[in-house]
């Protein structure tokens, strides 16, 4: 009756996806797609990704040409920067001005183009904030840029917000409310979301991020990044999958991102999330979670099986409660028993509040 | 880190225990125990139940002899009948009058001990009203009773409420409010919670299955089936595992039962619960679910993957609403939708509203 969906990529995604299913039953399985054997897939399977690219290997092939490989379109735009900026310039989405970084002489005048600071970014295989660069008027420039990178104004922003939002075939469009989210080094700390929200930005985001996922045609959970400045939003980049800024909607929603995607892609009914109480995300960079956390009210734990290594997602934390004050005192409680380097995601989030 | 808990017994119970677990990557590992062939323990593993017996089957004794088999003692207590009520008159837990029926001549005057009517019950092996008679003075008597059976007086309640509470190794006990059920033929059809419960009844109940989770020293989820008679409670039986008038903790409460025992079991932080709004659980008994159930606020789909057979049970619906208001509308949204048979089911439940 369900057709079963495959995801390319073995990462907590899929795994995330695999548990979201199971209540029903809808089958989810994840495959590797880089490695060089045929996997067993059937024609009427659903094939869907949680990483955005990989190589043409046995398998890799295998999942973009099945028939029902989705978002095929969505995934070619997004994977190089470069397309992914034409792309929302077309759709006339705001987002940081930028250049292509093309021949070796005209990189410096490229740069000061934006200003008097830019981020360099590779075009393709960045995530966490890997493959990017700061530069400032004056300061080094790397050859290797030229053909490999785009550049965008830094842009001062007063916080990050991210939207996650579903489709299906029939165009029909169901969506969170922004999620606020704390960036360090690159990589997303932490996450609030249930906080009132400018209704501007709600409606501007959701507006780009329809006529992003009308224009692909696409089908399932994509999650957009945004600088809020001066009140409004720029769009920073896109992510056509379930989102690390969304897994919040675990237990802080009446449906998750993870089971939204799932529904889109079986063509089983969308619905308009609704929001439980307040909710806190906390990624586990890293390190281990503590038996003690879960005696705290409001606290889950999510953990993905992963080995340690420094800085590596391993895990996260929904922390979600029923009011504003519940929660402060569920991350208070919290603090005390985390690593003390990790004591900051909690100030973050406690200042959000 | 933490244990694997392995669950003896192959039905739903087990798959939702497992559901549970995986977020935290706690594995659980269903075991069918009849069957002789040796299946791989650790040492380590804890032993858990879904089914209350099994046969001595090379599978059934490595189960039982494991070193962590939990709750052998309860186990023992209620998978006799005679033992069961005999356990709850020894604990001062209120109960239906009840006889054993040993000798053959001596049948109809231990029936009509009870008064005018009873309900007579085999000892062992019963569950979903099978296994049961109902018997009324003057009424046919049949000789395999003898032996095999007790009968309890027929109990004149006014409805069926239930108590799920879990205990860990330190004697801690947590418990969630007293479900309202509906059982046809001796097999639930679907449970209402997050109403008003009067505050004697929950406080009796918690009482009493605390007196016999101690007496045990039970470790994990109990549940205790009581008849509401005269605003106050009398217990009907004992259920040693996680229960299926606690399936609507899934989504109508901070914790399931079903982490709640694995918490147990794993020697995890118990919490207390707080029930979210207000849920009904809809048991689909040889029927199928639809779809476009899935389009209606607050329904969730629990389907066990087993084939259909005219009334088994092979899934649950819960469906959880934060307001009385709404929950009434998504219940008349939902019994538009179902078969005519299970309108009755939607009928009960918006009674108890
Ligand atoms: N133009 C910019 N101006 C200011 N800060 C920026 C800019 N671009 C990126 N950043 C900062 O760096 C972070 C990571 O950038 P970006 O999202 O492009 O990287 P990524 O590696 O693709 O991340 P992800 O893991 O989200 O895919 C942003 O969330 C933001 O904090
Ligand atoms: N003494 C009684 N008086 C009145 N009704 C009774 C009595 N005993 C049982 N019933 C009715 O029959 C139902 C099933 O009885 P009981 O719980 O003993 O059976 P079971 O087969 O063990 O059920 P389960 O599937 O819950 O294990 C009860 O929920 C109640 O509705
Ligand atoms: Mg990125
Ligand atoms: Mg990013
Ligand atoms: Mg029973
Ligand atoms: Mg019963």
């Amino acid at each position: 009756m369900l057709p079963r969906i495959v995801v390319a990529g073995n990462g907590q995604l899929g795994q995330m996806l695999q548990q979201a299913g199971a209540p029903m039953q809808l089958q989810v399985k994840p495959v590797e797609p880089n490695q060089d054997i045929e996997v067993a897939l059937h024609d009427d399977d659903v094939i869907t990704v949680e990483i955005e690219h990989w190589p043409d290997t046995v398998t890799g092939l295998q999942l973009k040409n099945h028939p029902n490989f989705r978002n095929a379109s969505a995934l070619h735009a997004v994977i190089d920067r470069q397309r992914q900026k034409s792309l929302l310039d077309r759709l006339q989405v705001p987002t940081a001005p930028w250049v292509v970084l093309e021949s070796e002489n005209e990189l410096s005048e490229k740069l000061e183009s934006l200003g008097e600071r830019a981020v360099v970014k590779r075009r393709r295989g960045g995530y966490d904030g890997r493959g990017q660069w700061r530069w400032q008027r004056g300061g080094e420039i790397e050859a290797e840029w030229a053909g490999t990178c785009i550049a965008e104004a830094m842009i001062p922003f007063s916080h990050e917000v991210s939207l996650v939002g579903a489709r299906n075939a029939k165009g029909e469009k169901v969506f969170y409310p922004l999620t606020r989210n704390w960036h360090e080094n690159g990589i997303l700390r932490a996450s609030v979301a249930g906080i009132p929200v400018p209704e501007i930005q709600q409606q501007h985001a959701q507006e780009w991020l329809s006529r992003i996922m009308d224009d692909q045609d696409y089908i399932g959970v994509m999650a957009m990044e945004c600088f809020v400045v001066d009140g409004d939003l720029l769009v920073n980049e896109l992510a056509p999958r379930v989102h690390n800024s969304g897994h919040w909607t675990q237990e802080g929603a009446t449906i998750s991102q993870f089971e939204l995607h799932l529904r889109a892609l079986a063509e089983l009914p969308l619905i308009t999330p609704e929001i439980k109480g307040v909710s806190v995300m906390y990624n586990l960079l890293g390190r281990n979670w503590k038996p003690e956390w879960l005696g705290i009210d409001g606290v889950h734990v999510h953990w993905y099986g992963k080995s340690l290594r420094p800085g590596r997602k391993v895990g996260h934390v929904n922390i979600n409660r029923p009011t504003v004050e519940q929660l402060k005192q569920s991350l208070s409680d919290l603090r005390e028993r985390v690593d003390d380097e990790d004591k900051i995601a909690f100030n973050w989030s406690l200042d959000q509040l």
